[in-house]
């Protein structure tokens, strides 16, 4: 399954949601990340995510497809950024 | 089509570019809009956010399916937020 997750977490959190978010997939912008994961990984990606976050401030979507077949991708702006400055 | 927005903007252009999303998207979460759009009014819309965004700094990701019903969504955390607090 393909997996898009965009993040809005308070500043205090956002290096261990962004940490969790990498061990599974792609950092592509800003509280942004996407990949293919399998239903388990996504399962544990959402349960690690789950522990970190505070339930009264932040908020996590995720995008599931069956397939990136079905996703199609534009950017407008700038393709990348150096690391350091996504957080 | 279906349309999901992810900006992240210079903080001096952010309200434009919301603005300009909501002519089109529902405001979800903090940088993230989504919805049913004509691929005139994708095109108009992305038209729109270029003339905004700063290229060499600035960068915005659409996603575009067929259609909403290859999209599965699960949010975890808050649902929601007070409008203000988007800003």
């Amino acid at each position: 399954m393909y997996v898009i997750m965009v993040y809005d977490v308070g500043v205090e959190r956002v290096v261990k949601v962004l940490k969790t978010g990498r061990k599974y997939l792609t950092h592509v912008q800003n509280s942004l990340l996407e990949g293919e994961l399998s239903p388990a990984q996504y399962k544990r990606l959402k349960f690690e995510v789950s522990r970190i976050i505070d339930d009264t401030h932040d908020t996590v979507m995720f995008y599931t497809l069956r397939s990136e077949e079905f996703l199609h991708k534009e950017r407008l702006g700038i393709a990348t950024k150096e690391p350091g400055e996504f957080l």
